[in-house]
């Protein structure tokens, strides 16, 4: 599980920092691609990685404002072009199925695989699977805006096929059973429970992804425990007033945000152009000042997202 | 007066060529840009030159293809967000008013400056001023797409200066009755009319930019006489049968038009991702056999396109 950021960028591209947009990959989950937000030229951005249009599962949209919406027909007609044949659904504010299916139609744009929109307006859960929920919550943005919380379902334990050999347990049946928590006996006599044999289990993890927003309590919910905490840094500390007017975040909020949830790795974006590389390293500086583990994104940046591989601690 | 090309490939953005853009830059002429299509990231080429996205006064689209489209709302909403506030006026075939008034409304994109929208379903003259005249004619693609014809007016003689002042008419309101054609007459008595120091009439350059199009009738009308031919040509001669199924053209098809139409020079774009550079290279040999002064066009190519100094010839 990792998360590339594709553009990083507020409002309007730059040549450095192109509009929003970030892949969730989930290659080892189920050799699915989510993204989240496609602003415009995200599809050029995906030529520059080993991303593959075709494996592109569900796109997340969290607000409605072009430099998160405008890369969606593109993307869509050169992921038909390309050779995409499985359904993909698309996921967002209200409204979103109509720009799409509008901007497809003038276009005369021929998609040949299945697009299925869910649209929301209010919180809720609108993805549930056996291994994956997502669920959004409204923030604070003059337009509907709102952030997404990821949550993995636990991974069970594996048998402890080392231990289980040690004690002269044959490969074969004897495994299975021992797996679905059964009793066997062995030809010395010793009985073995399954369930005394089972790994610990490993904590599913959390990602956080939010739209633009002004500081609010449902970023906060949202982000409760996560590993990670995606969040808009359109200004600096300094320039707070800019940001509320705009209703927009400032690096100091998010990390606040990102104290009150306890969360375990803070990355921010949505960064403005007028911020150039040494005010983006003392954006970052100042942030980590309110929470250690904030890292500023730049395009194309990839971060990995680990199992916590000591199981559930709490 | 230059073609600066933003996007040369064909249906889908590749690393080294964008979907279909060009503007024609008239700054000398009238301070200001003309755009013919719009692909997705045309204003992420822009950032690459000069332009300046409040000087676009005008944005022509060949047809309604999303890789000639899918740039439009972005580029709009970028020109407000630097500060554009002139009018922009948008020519295009039915369908584009709303292609584009949606988008901006489903991304509550708040657009300060007017636009103005220009759609035609037939052949005619779009626009026409003391300097310019604008034609279209519709071409052969499957969906309705037009060709181009920019017609720029004589530039009227300029008053022969050097010439006067030999003769000994001094500097001042006297230059101004012979530049309307007025006879004075000096202390000498000599007798001078105006319209014997006027030098020639230059011609007015003819630009034709043609939409993707089959080899047509119309095309050749269009680019009768022109000094510029901006041609598609997706396909080489080898590939003739795929070009034709796909309502496209080849280079030689463009070659044949260029030559039919006795143009000056042939500008090829809309290359198809298919060919590598030295395919390029020997596609653009391939149409010269037809029609010497022919170049294949690549992102961010500028040509100058010179007025004819020596006058009307014919
Ligand atoms: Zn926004
Ligand atoms: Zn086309």
């Amino acid at each position: 599980m990792d998360l590339l950021f594709l553009g990083t960028g507020s409002g309007v591209p730059a040549k450095h920092r192109n509009v929003s947009s970030i892949a969730l990959k989930l290659l080892e989950e189920r050799n699915s691609i989510w993204m989240f937000d496609c602003g415009e030229a995200t599809q050029h951005q995906i030529l520059n990685t080993t991303l593959k249009p075709r494996k592109i599962e569900k796109i997340f949209i969290t607000h409605m404002h072009g430099d998160h919406i405008f890369g969606l027909p593109g993307l869509l007609s050169s992921r038909a072009f390309q050779g995409g044949e499985t359904p993909l659904t698309i996921y967002g504010p209200k409204g979103i199925k109509q720009y799409v299916l509008s901007s497809l139609r003038f276009s005369a744009s021929h998609i040949k695989y299945p697009i299925h929109f869910i649209e929301f307006n209010e919180d809720g859960v609108i993805f549930e699977d056996d291994q994956f929920k997502v669920s959004v919550k409204k923030l604070k943005h003059g337009i509907p805006s709102y952030g997404f919380r990821i949550e993995e379902s636990n991974h069970e334990g594996t048998l402890l096929a080392e231990d289980l050999r040690a004690l002269g347990v044959p490969f074969g049946p004897l495994f299975g059973k021992l797996k679905q928590g059964g009793t066997i006996t062995l030809e010395d006599g010793t009985v073995i429970n399954g369930k005394d044999f089972i790994g610990p289990t490993q904590k599913g993890r959390i990602v956080t992804i939010l739209g633009d927003t002004l500081k609010t309590v449902n970023s906060v919910e949202l982000a409760k425990d996560a590993d990670v905490l995606v969040h808009e840094s359109t200004f600096n500390h300094n320039d707070v007033k800019l940001a509320t007017s705009y209703n927009h975040s400032t690096n100091v909020q998010a990390a606040e945000v990102a104290k009150e949830a306890k969360v375990r790795m803070l990355l921010l974006t949505h960064i403005s152009a007028r911020y150039l590389a040494k005010d983006v390293q003392a954006l970052q500086n100042e942030a980590r000042e309110v929470f250690k583990n904030t890292c500023v994104m730049h395009d194309l940046k990839e971060v990995n997202i680990p199992l916590e591989r000591k199981g559930v601690e709490n």
